[in-house]
């Protein structure tokens, strides 16, 4: 089981992707959005790629969202032409926003009062402006009862021919705290009453504005999306270990994995350390059911694709290059230095950030942006 | 004092190496392996760096150490032609490895038994082979009291005319644990005995053995470094949070930070949120002295590089791209978005290899493996 089950050959620390189970979370993500008809813009920050952005456009996914201009610079290149930039903004880069505002509809956030007069300074073409509210994750974005601060921005953009308002753009990146369905739930309601009271009052003056939610869990376990106009989520094209451990996925949806040479085991001390450390995985851990820190899951190659080994291993240290994976005697017993053992990621945005590209299960290179 | 203290444009987050401190950090390193007469392998793990690693070659270092074949490689591009890695034998990657051995001096790591046959079946050229002993970090290497394993490794090295052993090699990487001086001295001192009680034995068998440690809190707090050969130790190019917090180095002497734009203050929650997440910073942290978790420490730019700001400011959390910085109020008065803040790192290696390339102060670009 542990030598290399693939028709390829892996010879140091190799990302993999499941295309069969990306393509099935994207197909679930997409049949939601339709059935609860909301516009999907999904984060393509995840993953990063033309190529898996593609399985989206083949599924009628027109626009989508990401976390920096560079970003949203790869995409344009490859036909994506209305895209969100989710992050505050950073007038700095007016040059860049000026190029892709030549090009496509690029949507800005802003999430402080001070910023938009900036960029005006400096803008040449028209961009889509949405305003960040906090509905309670409290990382950026405008306090819902700061009536003054919201309406200081929307005057700043109906001041401007080069500005067209959006609407209310939320992230309840606080649902990551959950670990029930009914909390996520929770979450959701109130940050659709939050963003609904500005819409109420607003709606009037701005008749087109629309409500656009974010989060990962929440696309994934709430059922209705009433009072909603958009979805952003991103993570759910390849889930992790922090999703499953929310409830917002199973262990079986995780889209990739990271192969790694076995390189020496240790059977007296319960460890086997393998070539993948920090560099690849990237430093985010979860806490095991007993207590544990984990920097991923590890699992059994398998001409499938991989599965969970009897008993469970994991990523119990990290360092620049090795991973130190606690196991049991018996599953060391079976392994030895040259094998390979697949690691489940804890934040599969990072660790596919760190890696650079993909194979697939057969063998084909996936490219990503930092590689490009 | 926050907006852009330099003569070159910065409007995404930018690594700045300040050439000066690190070349302070690396004739510091240099001067004590002469006093000490010990040969000086440096690890090159930490800047990956053709230019950074001229600034050793420029004072008489000819050797280096790596942690995958991918840097050996790299390095042996630039004429660097004696490299150990310093990681456990990866056999799969024998390929690497013969091509290597061909043109340069390639030292290899017997961390574990059964590793050194099968590099055996398919080794062509000559390499060094160095057996890595566990002094007491419980990470690889052989049990200083497993004489058969090192024995049953030392006979194959001698029954191939492939492989030439070079000595005993460990690392202390469990000086990383210490807070004192005397507590990384006591570690050394151990690690010394245990190599040299084995030298002692193999002596008369191998007269020229080497005895080779690594670690940068050793290699920046033990004054005598009797008894041992050679120092690999890689950090103390550009030192960090980690090692200050050691005692291995002083604030002042970290040689790299990330410069990152404002783009958002939130002076009711002493927070301000800068353009700098885990892909740059990566994510390990420390714990400050009054107890809570830093991803980093914030320094204010200036003509001359950076300094640290009147009361203490760190990052307190991150997202993928947002960090998000605890700060008192009179300092967050004084910004606004658009300013530039510095972030030292907690972990340099990390932060330097998630970044892809460095400016000087002045401006230069200095190029990485990850960006080549």
């Amino acid at each position: 089981m542990p030598a290399n089950p693939f028709q390829f050959d892996i010879n140091h620390p190799t990302l993999l992707l499941d295309k069969q189970k990306c393509i099935r979370n994207i197909d679930r993500f997409v049949e939601k959005a339709k059935k609860n008809n909301v516009n999907l813009r999904p984060h393509f920050k995840t993953h990063q790629s033309h190529e898996v952005a593609s399985w989206f456009k083949e599924r009628g996914v027109t626009c989508c969202t990401v976390s920096s201009l560079k970003m949203a610079q790869y995409f344009s290149e490859d036909g994506w032409n209305d895209i969100t930039v989710a992050f505050p903004l950073n007038y700095l880069e007016a040059d860049l926003i000026n190029s892709l505002a030549s090009k496509i509809q690029l949507n800005l956030l802003i999430s402080v009062c001070e910023v938009l007069p900036q960029l005006l300074k400096k803008l040449k073409n028209r961009v889509g402006i949405f305003i960040e509210i906090d509905s309670g994750y409290h990382r950026t974005g405008f306090d819902p009862q700061d009536i003054s601060g919201v309406e200081r921005v929307l005057s700043e953009i109906e001041s401007s021919p080069l500005t067209e308002f959006r609407g209310f753009l939320s992230h309840a990146g606080h649902t990551y705290r959950c670990n029930s369905k009914s909390a996520v739930e929770e979450i959701h309601l109130e940050e659709v009453r939050v963003l609904n009271d500005l819409k109420n009052r607003y709606k009037a003056r701005c008749p087109d504005l629309k409500l656009s939610v974010g989060d990962t869990p929440s696309a994934s376990l709430v059922d209705d999306f009433s009072g909603v106009d958009e979805l952003r989520a991103g993570n759910l094209v390849f889930y992790d270990l922090t999703q499953a451990k929310i409830g917002a996925c199973s262990l079986d949806q995780i889209a990739i994995a990271i192969a790694c040479p076995v390189v020496a085991t240790y059977p007296e001390r319960n460890e086997i350390i393998i070539y993948g450390g920090g560099v690849h995985f990237s430093k985010d851990f979860i806490t095991t059911e007993g207590g544990a820190i984990s920097y991923g899951a590890v699992v059994l190659l398998t001409n499938k694709g991989w599965e969970l080994p009897p008993t469970a291993m994991f990523v119990k240290a990290l360092s620049q290059e090795h991973g130190t994976v606690h196991s049991d005697k018996e599953s060391i017993r079976n392994l030895k230095p040259g094998d390979l053992l697949g690691v489940l990621p804890v934040h599969s945005c990072l660790m596919a950030d760190a890696m650079g590209s993909y194979l697939t299960l057969k063998g084909g290179r996936v490219s990503r942006l930092s590689e490009s």
